[in-house]
């Protein structure tokens, strides 16, 4: 992963993961290092594989749908913040395009590139703090 | 819907919805009550149910495709302007993952969110004014 | 292809393409006008017809998928860029929407527009100078 920084103040940071990274690791790392409390991003790129998850509003959990095979990102999607206590939780959607065009979809867990992702962040957000919901069980953005 | 300010000028803005709130019909009421002109979005999340459409070409009319399940949304992202006459127009297209991966994408009609929303706007764009066009009556993007 | 500038310094800028205009040449003409270093766009729409390509690792090669007919583009995301030589390179991949809502998604390599892509760029970002990659035999973003 290597950060390549705009010129002036406030500029849109580019982020490059190269083959075997781990994108949402990674994510957790850069927010860690810059202090990132309010950030939103958008990618594109490729993974060789991922872990994608479908939230079931039932049983109130993540169903996981693994994803051996090289797949294009088009695109990932997503922002950075932190629960009231300092965790970072960075929170990505992407939809991925398989050898034949076809498309998967949703939360994601986990993705290993190959052979870029190209991802552009802005830091200028407002602080995204994360509060467990009750009813979802999730931790949402509640309050700046 | 809530609106998180960025501390400083020109950042994005930060607009979460949540469970029960239309889309839409949030981000004409935060165009109007803003005054935005010109603005451009991303966001992440999930629906419990959704309209979007399909613009057929031939007839010049848009088929809608309804989806009454919970849906991740894989993105969404749209932009914010209006008539000459004044009147808010927000233009969004997603793309939606269902439990088992598999995909829905086309032009956002409406949708309710169910557990959360996360979209970010930038209100840093030129006026984004939208006139009839004849041939395929819609109200596209044509002048400053 | 129209290009809406903002108002102030540092803004987001719109750029309009209408019915018959080539996606990717535009934005190759664009970055070329413009002196485009390093910039990433989202975009909005409908194509009329577009070809999108799936990167096989295995023979490093792209194999296309021609699509003969109208679709709404549910994103399309992308960056601006130049190989060190000075040649532009816009890299992009899209999610396309069909009739049924059905998607396909993957590499842009070309679209013709209708009626519309509403496309937004941030050329804030740092130079984008991409190398050719012996593995992979493509040109990524490798330093500043």
């Amino acid at each position: 992963m290597r950060i390549l920084e705009s010129a002036g103040p406030g500029g849109t940071l580019a982020v490059v993961f190269e083959t075997g990274d781990a994108v949402m690791a990674g994510l957790r790392e850069l927010a860690r290092s810059r202090s990132l409390a309010g950030a939103h991003f958008t990618a594109i790129g490729a993974f060789q594989r991922a872990t994608i998850a479908y939230f079931d509003w039932t049983s109130k959990r993540y169903e996981e749908i693994p994803i051996e095979e090289n797949v294009e990102v088009a695109p990932m999607v997503g922002n950075i913040g932190a629960t009231s206590e300092g965790e970072v939780i960075v929170h990505a959607h992407c939809t991925l395009g398989r050898r034949d065009g076809s498309t998967l979809a949703g939360h994601l867990v986990e993705a290993t590139v190959r052979p870029t992702l190209e991802l552009f962040v802005r830091a200028d957000c407002p602080p995204l703090v994360r509060r467990l919901d009750e009813e979802s069980g999730l931790f949402l953005i509640r309050q700046c």
